[in-house]
Protein backbone atom coordinates (compact mmCIF):
# COMPACT_ATOMS: atom_id res chain seq x y z
CA UNK A 1 0.00 0.00 0.00
CA UNK A 2 1.35 3.42 -0.63
CA UNK A 3 0.07 6.00 1.99
CA UNK A 4 -0.08 9.75 0.12
CA UNK A 5 0.16 12.16 3.06
CA UNK A 6 2.28 15.15 4.82
CA UNK A 7 3.72 15.08 8.29
CA UNK A 8 2.10 17.41 9.96
CA UNK A 9 -1.20 16.62 8.78
CA UNK A 10 -3.80 15.63 11.53
CA UNK A 11 -6.10 13.49 8.72
CA UNK A 12 -2.80 11.65 7.64
CA UNK A 13 -1.97 10.96 10.91
CA UNK A 14 -5.01 9.09 12.06
CA UNK A 15 -4.22 6.78 9.43
CA UNK A 16 -0.60 6.46 10.49
CA UNK A 17 -1.95 5.28 13.77
CA UNK A 18 -4.23 2.78 12.48
CA UNK A 19 -1.55 1.38 10.38
CA UNK A 20 0.27 0.82 13.32
CA UNK A 21 -2.55 -0.72 15.52
CA UNK A 22 -3.19 -3.04 13.11
CA UNK A 23 0.44 -3.96 12.27
CA UNK A 24 -0.09 -2.89 9.10
CA UNK A 25 2.46 -1.27 6.72
CA UNK A 26 2.56 1.17 3.62
CA UNK A 27 4.76 3.09 1.59
CA UNK A 28 4.75 7.08 2.66
CA UNK A 29 4.61 9.61 -0.48
CA UNK A 30 4.67 13.22 0.96
CA UNK A 31 2.95 16.07 -0.62
CA UNK A 32 3.43 19.43 0.47
CA UNK A 33 0.84 21.06 2.08
CA UNK A 34 2.07 24.87 2.38
CA UNK A 35 3.98 24.72 -0.88
CA UNK A 36 0.84 23.68 -2.82
CA UNK A 37 2.18 19.66 -3.20
CA UNK A 38 -1.90 18.61 -2.69
CA UNK A 39 -2.70 20.85 -5.99
CA UNK A 40 -0.11 19.17 -8.22
CA UNK A 41 -1.96 18.06 -11.35
CA UNK A 42 -0.16 14.02 -11.21
CA UNK A 43 -2.20 14.19 -6.90
CA UNK A 44 -5.36 16.03 -8.18
CA UNK A 45 -5.30 13.00 -10.73
CA UNK A 46 -5.38 10.95 -7.54
CA UNK A 47 -7.39 12.45 -5.69
CA UNK A 48 -9.66 15.76 -6.85
CA UNK A 49 -9.81 16.64 -3.77
CA UNK A 50 -6.45 18.23 -3.54
CA UNK A 51 -6.15 16.27 -0.02
CA UNK A 52 -4.34 13.85 2.41
CA UNK A 53 -4.69 11.46 3.27
CA UNK A 54 -5.14 9.21 0.15
CA UNK A 55 -4.02 5.75 0.17
CA UNK A 56 -3.37 3.04 -2.99
CA UNK A 57 -4.29 -0.15 -2.20
CA UNK A 58 -2.45 -3.14 -3.19
CA UNK A 59 -4.48 -3.97 -6.55
CA UNK A 60 -3.93 0.07 -7.33
CA UNK A 61 -7.37 1.50 -5.68
CA UNK A 62 -7.24 4.85 -4.47
CA UNK A 63 -9.06 5.58 -1.17
CA UNK A 64 -9.63 9.32 0.10
CA UNK A 65 -10.75 10.61 3.42
CA UNK A 66 -9.44 9.34 6.64
CA UNK A 67 -11.74 8.06 8.08
CA UNK A 68 -13.21 6.27 5.02
CA UNK A 69 -9.61 4.48 5.31
CA UNK A 70 -9.43 3.84 8.42
CA UNK A 71 -12.88 1.93 8.09
CA UNK A 72 -11.37 0.57 5.35
CA UNK A 73 -8.14 -0.59 7.11
CA UNK A 74 -10.60 -1.97 9.98
CA UNK A 75 -12.56 -4.04 7.57
CA UNK A 76 -9.62 -6.36 6.24
CA UNK A 77 -7.62 -6.02 9.68
CA UNK A 78 -10.49 -6.55 11.93
CA UNK A 79 -8.36 -6.97 14.89
CA UNK A 80 -7.59 -5.10 17.12
CA UNK A 81 -10.95 -3.70 16.19
CA UNK A 82 -11.73 -0.05 15.51
CA UNK A 83 -15.44 -0.37 16.84
CA UNK A 84 -15.71 -2.94 19.23
CA UNK A 85 -19.24 -3.05 20.95
CA UNK A 86 -22.47 -3.46 19.68
CA UNK A 87 -23.79 -0.81 17.17
CA UNK A 88 -25.22 1.76 19.65
CA UNK A 89 -21.91 1.65 21.15
CA UNK A 90 -20.01 1.74 17.21
CA UNK A 91 -22.29 4.81 17.08
CA UNK A 92 -20.69 6.46 19.67
CA UNK A 93 -17.48 6.04 18.86
CA UNK A 94 -17.72 7.08 15.65
CA UNK A 95 -20.06 10.19 16.56
CA UNK A 96 -17.03 10.88 18.67
CA UNK A 97 -14.41 10.69 15.66
CA UNK A 98 -16.97 12.81 13.70
CA UNK A 99 -16.61 15.47 16.44
CA UNK A 100 -13.26 16.04 15.12
CA UNK A 101 -13.11 14.96 11.66
CA UNK A 102 -16.62 16.57 10.59
CA UNK A 103 -16.75 19.52 12.95
CA UNK A 104 -13.26 20.37 14.06
CA UNK A 105 -10.82 19.60 11.55
CA UNK A 106 -12.22 21.16 8.57
CA UNK A 107 -13.41 23.83 9.70
CA UNK A 108 -9.69 25.18 10.90
CA UNK A 109 -7.52 23.34 8.06
CA UNK A 110 -5.06 25.66 6.02
CA UNK A 111 -7.58 26.43 3.00
CA UNK A 112 -10.14 27.88 5.63
CA UNK A 113 -7.50 29.60 7.67
CA UNK A 114 -6.04 31.62 4.52
CA UNK A 115 -9.47 32.74 3.72
CA UNK A 116 -10.36 33.88 7.46
CA UNK A 117 -7.13 35.75 7.18
CA UNK A 118 -8.01 37.38 3.57
CA UNK A 119 -11.10 38.68 5.51
CA UNK A 120 -8.13 40.67 7.42
CA UNK A 121 -9.12 38.05 10.54
CA UNK A 122 -7.55 36.48 13.13
CA UNK A 123 -7.27 33.08 11.82
CA UNK A 124 -5.59 31.60 15.27
CA UNK A 125 -8.59 33.29 17.56
CA UNK A 126 -10.53 31.52 14.33
CA UNK A 127 -9.01 28.20 15.06
CA UNK A 128 -9.25 28.07 18.42
CA UNK A 129 -12.92 29.08 19.04
CA UNK A 130 -13.66 25.60 16.73
CA UNK A 131 -11.47 23.82 18.38
CA UNK A 132 -12.71 24.69 21.73
CA UNK A 133 -16.22 24.64 20.98
CA UNK A 134 -15.66 20.71 19.38
CA UNK A 135 -13.90 20.02 22.60
CA UNK A 136 -16.14 21.27 24.94
CA UNK A 137 -18.38 18.78 23.28
CA UNK A 138 -16.40 16.63 22.93
CA UNK A 139 -15.54 16.52 27.25
CA UNK A 140 -19.38 16.01 27.24
CA UNK A 141 -19.63 13.23 25.29
CA UNK A 142 -16.77 11.24 26.86
CA UNK A 143 -17.78 12.12 30.59
CA UNK A 144 -19.63 9.02 31.15
CA UNK A 145 -17.61 6.94 28.74
CA UNK A 146 -15.34 4.23 30.42
CA UNK A 147 -11.40 4.58 30.27
CA UNK A 148 -9.30 4.56 30.44
CA UNK A 149 -9.29 5.51 26.58
CA UNK A 150 -12.11 7.12 24.82
CA UNK A 151 -14.34 3.78 25.05
CA UNK A 152 -12.89 1.76 27.07
CA UNK A 153 -9.70 -0.40 27.58
CA UNK A 154 -8.31 -0.24 23.82
CA UNK A 155 -8.10 2.28 21.86
CA UNK A 156 -11.01 3.32 19.11
CA UNK A 157 -11.60 5.31 15.86
CA UNK A 158 -12.50 8.20 18.66
CA UNK A 159 -8.72 8.05 19.85
CA UNK A 160 -7.49 8.39 16.67
CA UNK A 161 -8.95 11.51 15.49
CA UNK A 162 -8.71 13.02 19.14
CA UNK A 163 -4.35 12.89 19.53
CA UNK A 164 -3.83 14.59 16.37
CA UNK A 165 -6.18 17.13 17.62
CA UNK A 166 -4.96 17.73 20.59
CA UNK A 167 -1.45 18.45 18.76
CA UNK A 168 -3.42 20.83 16.65
CA UNK A 169 -5.07 22.43 19.01
CA UNK A 170 -1.28 23.11 20.97
CA UNK A 171 -0.17 24.61 17.52
CA UNK A 172 -2.79 27.21 18.19
CA UNK A 173 -2.44 27.72 21.78
CA UNK A 174 -5.51 26.33 22.37
CA UNK A 175 -5.48 26.50 26.39
CA UNK A 176 -6.61 23.28 27.55
CA UNK A 177 -9.31 22.80 30.16
CA UNK A 178 -10.53 18.96 29.55
CA UNK A 179 -9.43 16.58 31.66
CA UNK A 180 -10.94 13.76 30.13
CA UNK A 181 -9.77 14.69 26.79
CA UNK A 182 -6.19 15.51 28.35
CA UNK A 183 -6.17 11.77 30.48
CA UNK A 184 -7.20 9.71 27.24
CA UNK A 185 -4.50 11.39 25.03
CA UNK A 186 -1.57 11.16 27.83
CA UNK A 187 -2.71 7.32 28.02
CA UNK A 188 -2.41 6.92 24.34
CA UNK A 189 1.01 8.61 23.91
CA UNK A 190 2.06 5.40 26.19
CA UNK A 191 1.54 3.84 22.63
CA UNK A 192 3.86 3.28 20.04
CA UNK A 193 1.25 3.42 17.57
CA UNK A 194 0.21 6.89 18.53
CA UNK A 195 3.85 8.34 19.56
CA UNK A 196 5.83 7.12 17.09
CA UNK A 197 3.22 8.39 14.19
CA UNK A 198 3.42 11.76 15.08
CA UNK A 199 4.61 14.34 12.75
CA UNK A 200 7.99 14.75 14.23
CA UNK A 201 8.76 11.67 13.07
CA UNK A 202 8.26 11.11 9.69
CA UNK A 203 10.50 11.39 7.16
CA UNK A 204 9.34 14.89 5.33
CA UNK A 205 9.40 16.46 8.61
CA UNK A 206 11.10 19.64 8.88
CA UNK B 1 -36.95 5.30 18.01
CA UNK B 2 -37.12 9.15 18.62
CA UNK B 3 -35.36 11.47 16.18
CA UNK B 4 -34.75 14.72 17.20
CA UNK B 5 -34.50 17.16 14.26
CA UNK B 6 -35.36 20.21 12.45
CA UNK B 7 -37.23 20.54 8.98
CA UNK B 8 -34.77 22.59 7.07
CA UNK B 9 -31.72 20.40 8.84
CA UNK B 10 -29.80 18.12 5.74
CA UNK B 11 -28.12 16.45 8.05
CA UNK B 12 -31.24 15.31 9.96
CA UNK B 13 -32.55 14.74 6.23
CA UNK B 14 -30.19 12.15 5.72
CA UNK B 15 -31.39 10.08 8.37
CA UNK B 16 -34.45 10.46 7.59
CA UNK B 17 -34.09 9.11 4.14
CA UNK B 18 -32.22 6.12 5.71
CA UNK B 19 -35.21 5.56 7.96
CA UNK B 20 -37.10 5.66 5.11
CA UNK B 21 -34.83 3.07 2.62
CA UNK B 22 -34.87 0.50 5.69
CA UNK B 23 -38.75 0.90 6.10
CA UNK B 24 -38.34 2.48 10.00
CA UNK B 25 -39.84 5.03 11.86
CA UNK B 26 -39.15 7.24 14.51
CA UNK B 27 -41.07 9.44 16.27
CA UNK B 28 -39.65 13.05 15.09
CA UNK B 29 -39.71 15.88 17.83
CA UNK B 30 -38.42 19.21 16.07
CA UNK B 31 -35.97 21.56 17.63
CA UNK B 32 -36.28 24.80 15.79
CA UNK B 33 -32.50 26.14 14.64
CA UNK B 34 -32.96 29.16 13.77
CA UNK B 35 -34.92 30.49 17.36
CA UNK B 36 -32.25 28.10 18.95
CA UNK B 37 -34.21 25.12 19.80
CA UNK B 38 -30.81 23.37 19.55
CA UNK B 39 -29.04 24.87 22.72
CA UNK B 40 -31.74 24.42 24.76
CA UNK B 41 -30.60 22.93 28.34
CA UNK B 42 -32.82 19.60 27.87
CA UNK B 43 -31.43 19.44 24.29
CA UNK B 44 -27.92 20.33 25.14
CA UNK B 45 -28.17 17.26 27.74
CA UNK B 46 -29.37 14.48 25.34
CA UNK B 47 -26.41 16.14 22.61
CA UNK B 48 -23.46 18.41 23.98
CA UNK B 49 -23.09 19.47 20.55
CA UNK B 50 -26.90 21.22 20.30
CA UNK B 51 -26.76 20.11 16.67
CA UNK B 52 -29.40 18.18 15.40
CA UNK B 53 -29.84 15.41 14.32
CA UNK B 54 -29.98 12.90 17.55
CA UNK B 55 -31.61 9.56 17.85
CA UNK B 56 -32.75 8.18 21.04
CA UNK B 57 -33.15 3.97 20.64
CA UNK B 58 -35.54 2.00 22.09
CA UNK B 59 -33.80 1.22 24.79
CA UNK B 60 -32.77 4.96 25.74
CA UNK B 61 -29.45 5.95 24.08
CA UNK B 62 -28.99 8.67 22.46
CA UNK B 63 -27.03 8.59 19.21
CA UNK B 64 -25.29 12.14 17.61
CA UNK B 65 -24.07 13.24 14.54
CA UNK B 66 -25.92 12.18 11.03
CA UNK B 67 -23.28 9.43 9.40
CA UNK B 68 -22.95 7.67 12.52
CA UNK B 69 -26.60 7.49 13.31
CA UNK B 70 -27.00 6.20 9.34
CA UNK B 71 -24.28 3.45 10.07
CA UNK B 72 -26.17 2.24 12.84
CA UNK B 73 -29.37 1.78 11.11
CA UNK B 74 -27.46 0.16 8.78
CA UNK B 75 -26.16 -2.32 10.99
CA UNK B 76 -29.67 -3.05 13.01
CA UNK B 77 -31.60 -3.10 9.76
CA UNK B 78 -28.83 -4.32 6.87
CA UNK B 79 -31.23 -4.24 4.27
CA UNK B 80 -30.97 -3.11 1.41
CA UNK B 81 -27.44 -2.26 2.59
CA UNK B 82 -26.02 1.79 2.54
CA UNK B 83 -22.54 0.19 1.73
CA UNK B 84 -22.74 -2.84 -0.74
CA UNK B 85 -19.18 -4.20 -2.01
CA UNK B 86 -15.91 -5.08 -0.86
CA UNK B 87 -14.25 -3.17 1.83
CA UNK B 88 -12.62 -0.83 -1.15
CA UNK B 89 -16.05 0.05 -2.31
CA UNK B 90 -17.28 0.27 1.14
CA UNK B 91 -14.84 3.18 1.48
CA UNK B 92 -14.87 4.70 -1.50
CA UNK B 93 -18.74 5.11 -0.75
CA UNK B 94 -18.08 6.54 2.67
CA UNK B 95 -15.56 8.87 0.95
CA UNK B 96 -18.02 10.51 -0.85
CA UNK B 97 -20.22 10.71 1.67
CA UNK B 98 -18.11 12.44 3.71
CA UNK B 99 -16.92 14.89 1.28
CA UNK B 100 -20.92 16.26 1.81
CA UNK B 101 -20.60 15.81 5.49
CA UNK B 102 -17.07 16.83 6.50
CA UNK B 103 -16.12 19.11 4.01
CA UNK B 104 -18.95 20.94 3.03
CA UNK B 105 -21.82 20.60 5.05
CA UNK B 106 -20.24 21.68 8.45
CA UNK B 107 -18.22 24.84 6.99
CA UNK B 108 -21.51 26.36 5.44
CA UNK B 109 -23.74 25.78 8.00
CA UNK B 110 -25.51 28.39 10.52
CA UNK B 111 -23.26 28.76 12.86
CA UNK B 112 -20.25 29.45 10.77
CA UNK B 113 -22.40 31.76 7.95
CA UNK B 114 -23.32 33.73 11.23
CA UNK B 115 -19.70 34.42 12.26
CA UNK B 116 -18.63 35.12 8.28
CA UNK B 117 -21.67 37.39 8.44
CA UNK B 118 -20.25 39.18 11.31
CA UNK B 119 -16.98 39.50 10.12
CA UNK B 120 -18.83 41.69 7.45
CA UNK B 121 -18.60 39.21 4.51
CA UNK B 122 -20.93 37.66 2.28
CA UNK B 123 -22.22 34.63 3.89
CA UNK B 124 -23.93 33.57 1.08
CA UNK B 125 -20.81 33.51 -1.19
CA UNK B 126 -18.69 31.86 1.66
CA UNK B 127 -21.36 29.07 1.30
CA UNK B 128 -21.25 29.15 -2.98
CA UNK B 129 -17.65 29.09 -2.93
CA UNK B 130 -17.40 26.22 0.24
CA UNK B 131 -20.53 23.94 -2.20
CA UNK B 132 -18.76 24.55 -5.85
CA UNK B 133 -15.64 23.55 -4.40
CA UNK B 134 -16.92 20.11 -2.85
CA UNK B 135 -19.19 19.52 -5.51
CA UNK B 136 -16.34 19.58 -8.25
CA UNK B 137 -14.34 17.45 -6.60
CA UNK B 138 -17.30 15.28 -5.83
CA UNK B 139 -18.41 14.66 -9.52
CA UNK B 140 -14.94 13.98 -10.22
CA UNK B 141 -14.92 11.23 -7.25
CA UNK B 142 -17.82 10.25 -9.40
CA UNK B 143 -17.47 9.83 -12.96
CA UNK B 144 -15.94 6.51 -13.39
CA UNK B 145 -18.61 4.77 -10.49
CA UNK B 146 -21.61 3.44 -12.40
CA UNK B 147 -25.12 4.66 -12.47
CA UNK B 148 -27.44 5.28 -11.84
CA UNK B 149 -27.02 6.48 -8.12
CA UNK B 150 -24.17 7.48 -6.94
CA UNK B 151 -22.61 3.88 -7.02
CA UNK B 152 -24.79 1.32 -9.01
CA UNK B 153 -28.01 0.01 -9.23
CA UNK B 154 -29.29 1.32 -5.32
CA UNK B 155 -28.71 4.20 -3.25
CA UNK B 156 -25.95 4.07 -0.81
CA UNK B 157 -24.64 6.29 2.12
CA UNK B 158 -23.13 8.60 -0.78
CA UNK B 159 -26.72 9.33 -2.20
CA UNK B 160 -28.31 9.47 1.36
CA UNK B 161 -25.73 12.74 1.58
CA UNK B 162 -25.71 14.08 -1.72
CA UNK B 163 -29.55 15.13 -1.91
CA UNK B 164 -30.21 17.08 0.77
CA UNK B 165 -26.29 18.83 0.13
CA UNK B 166 -27.77 19.64 -3.44
CA UNK B 167 -31.45 21.27 -2.29
CA UNK B 168 -28.61 23.18 0.46
CA UNK B 169 -27.53 24.59 -3.16
CA UNK B 170 -30.33 25.70 -4.68
CA UNK B 171 -30.63 27.79 -1.57
CA UNK B 172 -27.82 29.59 -1.93
CA UNK B 173 -28.38 30.23 -5.16
CA UNK B 174 -24.99 27.92 -6.26
CA UNK B 175 -25.66 27.70 -10.37
CA UNK B 176 -25.42 23.84 -10.78
CA UNK B 177 -23.05 22.43 -13.41
CA UNK B 178 -22.19 18.91 -11.99
CA UNK B 179 -23.88 16.60 -15.14
CA UNK B 180 -23.47 13.68 -12.81
CA UNK B 181 -24.23 14.64 -9.36
CA UNK B 182 -27.74 16.17 -10.89
CA UNK B 183 -28.27 12.53 -13.16
CA UNK B 184 -28.02 10.92 -9.77
CA UNK B 185 -30.10 13.40 -7.62
CA UNK B 186 -32.76 13.15 -10.18
CA UNK B 187 -32.56 9.16 -9.49
CA UNK B 188 -32.85 9.49 -5.84
CA UNK B 189 -35.73 11.60 -5.95
CA UNK B 190 -37.80 9.03 -8.28
CA UNK B 191 -37.89 7.20 -4.61
CA UNK B 192 -40.23 7.90 -2.05
CA UNK B 193 -37.93 7.74 0.99
CA UNK B 194 -35.43 10.48 -0.55
CA UNK B 195 -38.94 12.99 -1.64
CA UNK B 196 -41.01 12.13 0.88
CA UNK B 197 -38.76 13.12 3.96
CA UNK B 198 -37.72 16.64 2.46
CA UNK B 199 -37.71 19.34 4.40
CA UNK B 200 -41.09 20.63 2.68
CA UNK B 201 -43.09 17.64 3.84
CA UNK B 202 -41.95 17.65 7.65
CA UNK B 203 -44.30 18.31 10.55
CA UNK B 204 -42.45 21.39 11.76
CA UNK B 205 -41.77 22.96 8.01
CA UNK B 206 -43.20 26.27 8.06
Amino acid sequence: MILHGYWRSSAAWRVRIVLALKGLTADQVPHHLRDGGQRAPDYLALNPQGLVPALQTDDGRVLTQSLAICEYLDEIAPEPPLLPGDPANRARIRAAALVVAADIHPIQNLKILRRIKDFGQDEQAWARQVIEDGFNALEALLAKTPGPFAFGATPTLADVCLVPQMTNARRFNVELRWPRIQAIEAECLKLDAFRLTAAEHQPDAE
